[in-house]
Formats: C-alpha cells, sequence, structure tokens
C-alpha cells in the first residue's frame, strides 16, 4: 500500500495532495470514534504519516489543518475572498472604490506578476516594435511567464496565441474589443498564430438560450473579431458546438483535463454548486484544453507542446490557474498568460461594461449620436459640481470615466497626458473633455462598422474553417 | 417574480422540482431564523406555496419533506437499497443469494415492466419469427416502453438500436456477448439500424489507463463485436474518444443532457462524490446521447426524432432512467429498453463475471483446454457432497453454474429441459453435467476465434466510418 501510495502521489499537485491529507485525517478521526480494532487505526495513522511528508516534500510547508498551501489559496479566489476586497471571477466584478479594481492586491491575491517596466522593455528589444500603449498605460498589468515566453522567442522558439469570447449576445460594446486589439498586435509584433475560442456551449449551459441561437451569436461575433484586421493565414476562430464535432484532438484533450480535476477543486475556484447542472461543472476543461497545441492538429500540423500565450481580462484567470495546474500532469506545457485590466462601465469604474446594459456601454453598432448622447448622458464624470469650483479645484482623471475610456482608445501620449494637466488643473471642463472622447469614439466606431461590412459570410466560413496555418514550428 | 417562476416551472422534472421546494424550505427556515424582515419571509412563504403548488400539480403527491417523488425513489437506487437489497448499479453487482440477484424486486424496484408471455408473444407476432431462447428463458427479462415499439413497429414506424460496451480490456468474456447475440437477433428480425458506442472515453476516466491504451482496446473489442456477425450495412461502431471529433451532431446533444441534469441527481443515481474528477460526472450525458437519432446525422441522413430501442444489462439502466427523465425537456423522444439479467462468474451466481479475474471468466481467447480446467475446477456445483447423496437426493438446479451457462448457451430446449430433469432426479452427476458445457462452450468459443480472425483492421475501419446506413426512416 504505501508503495503504491507513493507512486501515486507524485503525480498530485499541492492543491490534491492537501485534499489527501485532510481526508485521511478525518478517517483516522472516525476510526477512532469508532473504536475500530488497533492494527487498523494504525495503518491509518502510518499512511497519514506517509502523506504529511508527501505534502511537506512537495510545497515546503508544514501541513496545517484547514490551511491551504499557498497555490490553494491563490486559486481559491472567490471563496476566501475579505470583507473590504474586490469580487474578481469569471461572472462578477464589483468593487466599492470609484478608481475601480485595485489590480495591484489582485497580482498579491492571484500570485501572478506585474507587467513592470524591465518586461516591457524586453518585449520591445525582442519584437523591435514600440510597446503597444496598453502596455505602456498599464492597462495590461500582469502576466504569468511571459519572461519565459520571452527567453524561447529569444532562443527562435516560437509559440501561438489562444484568446476567446463568450458569445452572450448578438451586440458587442467597445470593451469587448481590448482584448482583440491586444492580441491583433501580439500577432504582427511577434509574427505568430493565433486560435480564439467562441464558448456558445459555455453561454447555452449559462444562459437562457437555445443550441442554435449561441451559435448564430457566435457567427455573429466573429464578423467583429474578424473586423479588428486578424490575419486570415495565421487566425483560426472556432465555436466550441462546431469544432467539437470536428477536431480529433480537441475532446482527448478535454477528456485529459476533466480526470484530472474533481468536484472539490471546480467548487473551490468558480463556487458551483450541487444544484449546477454537470455542463457547468465540466465546462472549465473546455475553456483549458485550446491553451495545448494538440487540441488543434490541423492547425499546427500535428505538432505538440507548442507554447501557448493567452491574452485575456483578469477575470478569465481562474480557468487557466487550473489549467495549469493539470498542464504537467498531462504532460503539456503551461500556458502563459497577460491579463487586462477590466473595462469600466459608463456609470464608473465600480463594475465593468455589460452587455446586458444598453446605457452602461457603447455599442459597436451605435450611431454618431447614440455615442454622443451616452456620453453626455451616462459618462461618469470626475469634475466639480459648478464651473467656478472646476476651475478652482480641477478635476479628478482617477475616478472619471471619458478619461479612462481615453487611457484605452486615444493613442497619442502627449495628447493624452496634455489632457490630464488640463482637466486637473480645471482648465478644462467636463463637457470638453466628454467633447473629446466623443470625437475620438464616433470615428473609430464607424471604421469598426465599415470594416465589419467587409466581413461576408463566406469570410467567416474561411476563419472558421480547421485547416493548417501559415506557419512553421 | 412569481410569474417567471411558474414559467420556469413548467420545464421541470418531479426530481428538481422537489429540489426547489426543499431548498425555498431551508431558505425560509434561515430568514426566520436570522430575524429577516416581515415582508422578506411572507415574499419566501408565498414562492414555498407557491412551488408546493407546482408539485402536487406535476406529480399528484403532496409535497413532503425528505420524501422525494415516487420518480426519484426510483431513480434512486444505490444510496436508498435496504439491507437485504441486491447491490446493482454500472459498477457492482453483488447479492447474498446464491441463486443470484432478485430480478423481480429489482424490476419493483427500479419501476421497469416485467417482459411477460403476452409481450413475447406480440413480438413474435410482429417479427413473423420464433422469440430467440434469451427471451423464451427470461434472460432478457424486463422492459421500458418495448409495448410502444411495437405499436409503432405495426404501423410500420420503425426504429434503431442502440447498445455498447466499455472497453476496460483486450480480452472479453463470453458473459459479454450476450448483449451482442441479442442485439444481433434484433436487428435481423426487425430488420433495423444498430449503433454501438465503445466507451473508451469511460474508461479512460475510471482505469488507470492512458487515452490511447483505452481506444486500441475500443478497437480490438470491435473486431469480437464485429465476429457476432452484424449486418455491416446496417451498423456503426463507434468509441467516444474517436466520434465526438467527428460528428456534428453528437456534442451538441451531449452539452443538452449536461444542462438539464445536476450535481445533486448524478450525485443520487450513480453515487459521485465532490471528489471525483469532472469527466466522471459529465460522463452520463456522454451515454445518453447516442439516445437521440441526432447524435448520428451521417448514420440517419439527418434524420431526427427516430425512435431508440437500448438491450443491455440492467446495470446500464441508471443511465437510461436520466436519459429518459431529460429526453421531454430537450425535445427528444424517451429511448425504450429490453434488460437482460447478468451473466454469472463461475465461482457462482452471487456476482457478475469480471474481466479482471481470469478465472471468473471464460475468455474468448481461451483454449479447449483452458475452457475444460476453468469449468471442471471452478463452475460451483449445485450437486450434493457424495455419489450417493446425489443419487438419492438430486442436484439444484438453480445454484449450479453449469446449468446456469447451458440455459444462456445451449439453444436446445428440449436437451435443456431433460438435463434439468436428469439432473435434479440424481440420475445426471455434476461431472457428466460439466461435460456437457465443456462440450457446448468449446465450439462455441472455437468458432467465435474463427470469425474474429475474418475480422481485418479494414473491416473494423469500415464499421467505425461515420456513413448513411442501409435503411429509410
Amino acid at each position: 500500500m504505501a508503495d503504491d501510495l507513493n507512486c501515486d502521489l507524485k503525480s498530485l499537485s499541492p492543491l490534491q495532495l492537501f485534499e489527501r491529507v485532510t481526508e485521511q485525517g478525518e478517517k483516522v478521526r472516525a476510526l477512532k470514534a469508532g473504536k475500530a480494532p488497533k492494527d487498523e487505526i494504525d495503518a491509518a495513522v502510518r499512511t497519514l504519516l506517509s502523506l504529511k511528508l508527501s505534502y511537506k516534500t512537495t510545497t515546503g510547508q508544514d501541513y496545517r489543518a484547514g490551511l491551504p498551501p499557498k497555490d490553494l489559496v491563490l486559486i481559491n479566489n472567490g471563496t476566501t475572498k475579505e470583507e473590504d476586497e474586490d469580487l474578481v471571477d469569471p461572472w462578477n466584478v464589483q468593487t466599492s472604490n470609484a478608481k475601480g479594481v485595485d489590480y495591484d492586491k489582485l497580482i498579491v491575491r492571484f500570485g501572478s506578476s506585474k507587467i513592470d517596466t524591465d518586461l516591457i522593455n524586453r518585449i520591445e528589444r525582442a519584437t523591435g516594435q514600440k510597446p503597444h500603449h496598453f502596455l505602456r498605460r498599464g492597462i495590461f498589468f500582469s502576466h504569468r511567464d511571459m519572461d519565459q515566453i520571452l527567453d524561447a522567442y529569444e532562443n527562435k522558439k516560437s509559440f501561438y496565441l489562444y484568446t476567446g469570447r463568450g458569445p452572450s449576445s448578438q451586440a458587442m460594446h467597445v470593451g469587448h474589443l481590448i482584448p482583440f486589439m491586444f492580441t491583433k498586435w501580439l500577432q504582427e509584433v511577434f509574427d505568430v498564430p493565433l486560435v480564439i475560442q467562441l464558448t456558445d456551449d459555455e453561454k447555452y449551459l449559462w444562459k437562457d438560450m437555445t443550441v442554435e441561437k449561441a451559435y448564430e451569436y457566435a457567427k455573429e461575433n466573429a464578423k467583429d473579431i474578424i473586423a479588428c484586421g486578424f490575419d486570415i493565414n495565421k487566425t483560426f476562430i472556432f465555436s466550441d458546438l462546431d469544432y467539437l464535432g470536428a477536431s480529433p484532438g480537441f475532446y482527448k484533450n478535454i477528456v485529459k483535463v476533466q480526470k484530472h480535476v474533481t468536484f472539490n477543486q471546480v467548487k473551490g475556484i468558480f463556487g458551483f454548486t450541487d444544484s449546477d447542472c454537470i455542463g457547468k461543472i465540466s465546462f472549465p476543461a473546455i475553456q483549458a484544453a485550446p491553451s495545448f497545441s494538440s487540441s488543434f492538429p490541423q492547425i499546427f500540423n500535428g505538432k505538440e507542446n507548442i507554447q501557448c500565450l493567452i491574452p485575456c481580462a483578469i477575470d478569465q484567470d481562474p480557468y487557466f490557474r487550473m489549467t495549469r495546474d493539470v498542464a504537467p500532469r498531462i504532460g503539456q506545457p503551461k500556458p502563459a498568460l497577460l491579463h487586462s485590466v477590466f473595462f469600466p462601465a459608463l456609470q464608473g469604474a465600480q463594475t465593468k461594461m455589460s452587455a446586458s446594459d444598453p446605457n452602461s456601454s457603447i455599442f459597436l453598432t451605435d450611431t454618431p449620436k447614440q455615442i454622443k448622447t451616452k456620453i453626455n448622458k451616462h459618462a461618469f464624470s470626475g469634475g466639480r459640481d459648478t464651473i467656478e469650483e472646476h476651475r478652482k479645484y480641477g478635476g479628478n482623471c482617477d475616478v472619471d470615466v471619458s478619461f479612462m475610456y481615453l487611457t484605452f482608445f486615444l493613442e497619442d501620449d502627449d495628447r493624452l497626458e496634455q489632457l490630464k494637466q488640463a482637466y486637473t488643473s480645471g482648465e478644462l471642463l467636463t463637457g470638453e473633455l466628454k467633447k473629446v472622447l466623443i470625437e475620438t469614439m464616433q470615428p473609430l466606431v464607424a471604421a469598426h462598422q465599415e470594416r465589419r461590412k467587409q466581413v461576408t459570410d463566406e469570410v467567416v466560413k474561411q476563419f472558421m474553417t480547421p485547416r493548417k496555418l501559415a506557419f512553421e514550428f
């Protein structure tokens, strides 16, 4: 038994080991309480001691009941949230702070690393390109293993990009573009292939929606994504409902992940309950599997173990913490990540934009007039109550949503700095700042609409056809 | 809220309604205990009353805490087992009775119907063929909705057959042939198409086995299945690991089932726990989905809602009780079922044969000598301790495994009856009865081996290729 046990334990993560020790402890207590035969109790205690030793060897920490290993604390975000912490998971983003979520705290809580000046400089050196303003301005602010991606890249070892979207409705808003705009830039400067997952199955499972509707939204959303300008020869977009039935490798990776994640784990990571449907419970494996290149035998010409880099909003990190926990146990490389902040709602940075509230968002289908009205009417202002006070004390860029939006969409650094100073000093009024935002967003959205019109059903079909991408690894 | 609620409740099964009432009751108690505001408690009580009313409308029973609806009791086999009951679920068959499981009790507990003389006569009339000896001898003893299958068949409305196997090892034993021998007969006399699922993903999830090994076993097992003589033009055999990535319809049905079954439900039906991996938890949907013809668009030429009939051993029934619970809620017809008894181990009918104990089984790869030795050495005898006693009191066919095996494999009714009388009277000795069994099994296994040799990899590939089957609906 002991030999079997040790052999078995080697494949366990700290999280799983912690659970094994806890279970064995309960077993010993139950045996003692039930006055079991002495040799049975002794055997159980021996197993417990052996488990505790393995735990210490693996984690470098002593086992302490009720105190999960560091990795577990990191994984277990939603449920271990303290009173004053921001709520951040794939379905909720909520903070009491008007400046928005405290991202430095989030980095500590999630156990990721800050994207600092050194890393940005390395990216500039590796690509020979000026870093994207999302990097320069801390919009992509956190990462996992991006340094390893760069190490390998500098040694001529390339990678592929993976990002995605849950197609919950036909209409996308400008916030949805952030990861795609950045991913497009990454694709260009690193010259790498890209896979984009549309989780229509997730939307079917979570929403009151038919399979057909979810798939229709996926194809509609694909048009907006394609309109961002991805290279058709290096980009594969797929709907889960479609591609799962068309790939010999995708399901195999899904079932491998599903074998190595317990209900206890997804309960801890995602907060699932016993009343949740089994589709939700097993879904995380479907978002995990595209992190492994063998899910795309057609795309990568059968090549396996290609390193993956995932640009996404930080709320998607729980999926990939889980993926990174499983990867080594199924013989796959851990995906690296680049995390963005949330795009704030017009009403303020306490929550992220939502497609279900039309006034919280500027939609990609909005007319210039709608954009103007929404910004003037709903954009939360950091300005003062009266012109006199504003001139005297100045506005607050930290909570002003118009200014926040400009940090996302106004590429000119000097102009942005000018606006900041003028607004803070009181020289620039809220109405004037909003006007700059309106004049920035109107042509941006109009140009998107123009490009989207060019995206025919035939083009969508091409992007969504599994095929070898133009890249050799 | 109340309107939403009512609308929402219509789509719930009795099982789900029961859970909703229970949850709401707990909520009311929590509110009262927490001294919540009166209007909040009142609102929760109103919802509770409304839920209880829906429960009564749907089930025809008053809600009683802790007493699930009749449907739930039926579904909930493993966990509600009483002390003297046989244990029967997809992974365990255990009874304390040497005669084997009490099948009449099982019919009552599972809520299925007995296959009686009337039904057997109807099958004879509908097909114009003498009923298979598995029907005549009560080996297929229980059914769900077989009468409806016959009603439709008599009105020229056909159906398809679905059965399967979990490929846990390369070697199959003679007990594994029972459902296939019977399914082959059904295919011939009703002239219908057949799909055979090899759940290699299940075996990967449950056993210490690689994906590659599980798939290899699936292909090896397919050879033994094909050797039973299925019509290649009307039979599709598929491995889950393979076909899930090759069918546009299969995953869609899986995700539909997964949306409509909660963890609470699979916990009740299959006894899963929080420590089980999410793959096991969601697997039942994968065994459910082939019950719906839209899982096979290539096979049935895109035709949906074709009625399905599933011949299987009774231990697989929990999967299909779940499937039948879900079917109407996803707009699909409920599959009908024909249940067989278990094939006993050589050592006695207390448990079913197992591929993991070589001496409990006659394998399809055994030599004539191995068959002879195993039967002589291990087949549990209902004979007396001495020849004298045997001659005087006679043997007991009810517990004699050699006699049981002959009921499965000796087709000649008169001969079987003769043997029974001679053994019971003491005229026939145990050694003589075993000799008859040896002489029955040796040519049967040899013939199987001969047919299996003819099954080339090419033939397996043909059976496993998704293609239109030769049948018009």
